[in-house]
């Protein structure tokens, strides 16, 4: 192995190979490749990119370090859904027991918070007694009993990419389309899907703040897990104003629940049912159903309570019980000092005063306040006057004076009329590749 | 420290400040800024580049984390000579001794063999008894006593360099025109100079295969040494084929000496009297000798015996004597299968030979045989007669067959007149900068 040669071939812009790619990855695992070089080749991966042949080598050979998931006489089709993060994105938790009470088998591995964004598992952890470390054969019995399960990523799963990511992190090599490509489906694949749908962020509270490097990472998710097997799609969703009106921890999960019993917010509620039609539309040997009837079906299985109900079995098989809303802080309002339009959102500052809260961690092993968080009561586009309020800070008595006018200046009030943006930007992949749809 | 963010910044394209700088050395060198995040840092230092600021703060900080020569008492100037290294370059061998008989003190650090290029210590040990490897006091007494040494690079010198150079060695960083600036000046600068002259070589047997690249490091050195206070000039000189005819070891001593005895190839004499001539008209305060005149004193101290003696003095003080002529292998001739004229060598070739023949190491520690090496009997532009000697190979008699047809093969032979290529293409630096001297 001429690892130098290697590195510098990448450097000057070359591919590495197949071989090469396999030898790099189980070097890196056997720990006979140390971390100097790994950090040299990461980052010249990141100024020369990857070819689509690179990533897909890149991605199997990282999956294949760890263990993979089957499904022994389950029946029901396996799907799952990724996203790439965003402020007040609790879709997840309302997609899963939805997807679940449609028939679908739903295994989704999930994550912690990472930088501004609050994480699928965090947020689960605000209901009493809610497991999210959970081995692999648990995983398995619970997807057959249940249905869906959301959990964190076992230590069997991709060990590569456990330790790739956690050198990338402090090397600054994290913002690379083809390293992040490979260390999302090096994960996600794993869990041997029938169909993927990715939910790509993009706006200012999105690790990707362009449309155009959104659509790319979009694109390069979608190609190469397809040509690793598994039908996938990718909306281009917008993430310039949170997801809902909640951010925070237990006030999402609240939230989420409004949504899985036929309420909630009408963004969240459009984009859940959008990406299961764009995951269920995809399985092969379907009959291709009609969009529309399909999220109508999906619609009455919010509106009946089957989703609820998904959710609420999720829940027990994880060792807890949903017994109405969860508590949380005082609420404070926030208004607004001049009348107008709400002109922008600086969404990823309400993910860090709600980290300011405790809603977060600004270290490893930070133990987070569950009650805190922002309820957002005005969207880009909503005619504001003055006095009215912009948000509810939810949070203790003493922590308000640090925030709120933090919280304020995060909403940008113009003289103007603004247009309202679309919340799907574009649809990447499938055969009805679309832009535009609100 | 917020390393990981100085990564970033210097990923994108920003430049690090005196003090960034400053705390990522001294955090190298304490061994609390890891590997991995060096490497990753001279990788985008590689992409990215440096400024002069930045380039000035690394030499500086790099040369303050070791020891500096200081010289009280000494009358004499102190001078030294830096060259990037190319095939048959023997010109330090020849400049120590002739820059101390022309009144200066020479506390020459020099290297070993690196790539294809011999070194200046391993050819030294070609001499019985040479010894290269002195400590600090034992450099500085020499200098006092004899006017000139030429030995290695001791530990107490830019330990942060010793470091760094082995870390990019290993991870494709070695070619970043900053990182070879502050490399080189680290250690040249902490010899305590008056003048510094720069023997950048470029073309087919140097590591800048290119003019502009050349000039390019050229450029760097001589700003950043004058920076840092050290008056620096450089020539920017011809490595398109071997400097005189001889490639090796004990081969190039006793070509050195040919020279240092008033004889020898012309292109080493010139070089070396130019390199002596910029560092000399360098000094501050000397009444900037008219360099014609200062080129024929030279002269006459190679001519006359001044140079020589001054070498004599030198080996014994490094623990050898001089008693003639070093014994060498066997001579084999390797012929033109063709006539015209030479259009060209592939120098680095040579070099490669050489390492083939145990002249040169394939590995760290491998112990030299300094009786082998190659004499050039062609240069560019000479006409040459079919079965008329290109080169001799100097090996044992077993070895020949391996090496010659490589040999024959690095010499070009066209059908046409060449132009005969410059020995020094340029002169960078000082108040006399000039191009095309010949």
């Amino acid at each position: 192995m001429k690892i130098v040669e290697w590195i510098a071939q990448k450097r000057d812009g070359g591919a590495l190979s197949d071989g090469q790619i396999s030898e790099i990855v189980t070097a890196y695992c056997r720990g006979s490749l140390p971390d100097y070089q790994m950090a040299a080749l990461a980052m010249a991966i990141y100024f020369q990119g990857m070819k689509h042949d690179e990533v897909v080598s890149l991605t199997r050979h990282m999956l294949a370090s760890g263990a993979l998931f089957d499904w022994p006489g389950l029946e029901r089709p396996l799907v799952d859904k990724h996203s790439t993060g965003g402020i007040g994105d609790k879709i997840s938790i309302v997609l899963a027991p939805l997807l679940s009470a449609a028939g679908m088998a739903v295994p989704m591995i999930s994550g912690r918070g990472l930088g501004a964004t609050g994480g699928t598992l965090d947020k689960l952890e605000s209901i009493p007694g809610f497991q999210v470390n959970l081995s692999m054969e648990q995983i398995r019995r619970q997807v057959d009993d249940t249905g869906c399960v959301i959990a964190g990523a076992s230590d069997e799963i991709a060990p590569a990419d456990r330790r790739l990511y956690a050198l990338r992190d402090v090397t600054a090599t994290v913002p690379s389309i083809p390293l992040i490509t490979a260390s999302i489906l090096s994960k996600k694949l794993a869990e041997g899907l029938h169909a993927l749908v990715f939910d790509v962020k993009t706006g200012s509270g999105a690790f990707m703040k362009s449309v155009d490097r959104a659509a790319t990472l979009a694109r390069s998710l979608v190609t190469v897990a397809t040509e690793l097997g598994v039908p996938s799609r990718a909306l281009l969703t917008d993430m310039n104003q949170p997801t809902g009106k909640m951010v925070g921890n237990a006030n999402e999960i609240n939230e989420a629940v409004d949504v899985l019993q036929g309420g909630g917010p009408p963004d969240v509620r459009a984009l859940t049912i959008e990406l299961a039609v764009a995951v269920l539309t995809m399985l092969p040997g379907s009959n291709r159903p009609d969009p529309l009837a399909l999220s109508r079906q999906l619609a009455g299985l919010l509106d009946g309570g089957a989703a609820m109900e998904r959710f609420e079995r999720m829940c027990q098989a994880q060792g807890a019980n949903w017994t109405g809303p969860l508590p949380c802080a005082q609420r404070h309002a926030v208004i607004a000092s001049e009348a107008g339009w709400i002109e922008s959102i600086n969404a990823e500052e309400l993910g860090w005063i709600v980290i300011e809260l405790k809603g977060g961690r600004t270290r490893l092993g930070d133990k987070l306040d569950h009650s805190t968080g922002i309820e957002v009561l005005a969207r880009i586009g909503d005619r504001i006057e003055r006095g009215q309020p912009l948000a509810m800070l939810i949070c203790h008595n003493d922590d308000k004076g640090r925030v709120e006018q933090r919280l304020a200046d995060a909403f940008q009030i113009g003289s103007q009329v603004v247009d309202v943006v679309p919340l799907i930007h574009a649809v990447i992949g499938g055969d009805n590749e679309r832009q535009g749809t609100s």
